[in-house]
């Protein structure tokens, strides 16, 4: 099974960290804020961050109060930025790809992955090892790339009029699943497309139950500080969902 | 409320029942199948049919073992038909809206409905009532048009190639949920559009527990005899629910 590193690559990780370090980008308006509108209570929680990057969520699930943090990535260097900016004593740091989750032991109050899953093959597999890592009653609380976004599956996104403004998305492929090869900072960033409801199957069948489904979209007062982003009507960036064990 | 009752349209009636006649649409092909595959065991059980049309679902329930069905429908003359076509002792029809649900007595172990909630505004307000009338551990089965498809609100659907072939659907809009106008067999047939988010938090708000989602997609030996129905992997036609009552 293919583990993908793209975040280990020289030109992508410089890529990445200028578009996470600017002051406004679509995580910070939309995918952040919908994340932790999904988390419960923190305090004293033992949580696992799943492709957890530069460990800014660690850190923040810590200042909430969570007892215990561990933070997995399959990218060294992104955990080396990690354990440089966002250390703590109660912060674990493991360098592996979340296709490995059944060689962590214990048991979890809550799992969190941003934005990570969508590269991942073995979406039904992971989710298996999740619900094996939780307590009864635990959470998964997640965020990946709407499927009607990662459907694309080449050739142009959008349609636009005269004056270079989107009009609507070209969308295809929605019903074909599995691997789409795009370009982001490199080329040939592998992500995996999967149905809504193969999303949501995938978590019933492993035992979750559907407790709240966020895409997303701009407010009246959001619309006013950033225009562009009335695109996000036509094209949903983010899907977020939280789910219990049974 | 508008309380839409398109299918009491003598043009709407006819065009409708000549399409519903055909050997094969996407109904026999996709939606009726995947809504059975949905159903339960159905020995015994009591079955409340909203937008019952023509009956046959109701009919086919009480072959399959039912104890007792009720159909509603908002249109006299599709009840007329139901009547005449597919009437059975233990089948009740009933001339109402959807929205009215609250002044149905008694409860029911099933509610089915078949492509009609996407003409309904207060889809909350109708889920709430279905819980209602559900015993414990009762299920909802229903199918609506997909939220990919009901987002359309105007203009061309698809883009074609030289040859009229569909290359992609034209999605625009899916963020903006509410009244689409639409022409099927006359002006001004109207639907509500809702997102995925919208419509599994609706059910978990109203207190149901989603098991399964559909959306019927052709297989290769469907798309030997039907090679037309390829369209669908781009532009999905249907979303089929189980739910269960808490």
């Amino acid at each position: 099974m293919a583990k993908q590193n793209i975040y280990d690559n020289e030109v992508f990780f410089e890529g990445y960290k200028k578009l996470r370090d600017r002051e406004f980008n679509a995580n910070k308006l939309f995918e952040i804020p919908a994340l932790f509108s999904l988390l419960p209570d923190l305090t004293g929680l033992t949580i696992l961050d799943l492709g957890c990057g530069f460990g800014e969520h660690c850190k923040g699930f810590i200042e909430r109060g969570a007892a215990k943090v561990v933070g997995i990535d399959i990218s060294e260097k992104m955990l080396e930025v990690a354990k440089a900016e966002n250390s703590a004593p109660k912060i674990t740091y493991l360098n592996m790809p979340m296709e490995d989750l059944d060689k962590i032991e214990g048991k979890f109050d809550l799992v969190v992955s941003s934005l990570a899953v969508h590269y991942v093959d073995d979406f039904a597999g992971v989710v298996k090892n999740i619900h094996n890592l939780l307590n009864p009653g635990g959470l998964f609380v997640y965020s990946q790339e709407n499927p009607i976004n990662t459907s694309h599956s080449g050739g142009d996104r959008w349609t636009r009029d005269e004056n270079g403004n989107k009009i609507h998305l070209n969308l295809a492929n929605y019903g074909v699943e599995g691997e789409r090869e795009s370009e982001w900072f490199v080329d040939n960033v592998k992500k995996y497309h999967r149905m809504f409801s193969t999303i949501v199957n995938t978590l019933v069948d492993a035992g979750f139950i559907i407790e709240k489904m966020i895409e997303p979209m701009p407010d009246d007062e959001m619309l006013k500080q950033h225009p562009d982003q009335k695109d996000l009507f036509h094209k949903p960036d983010f899907l977020l969902i939280r789910a219990s064990k049974k």
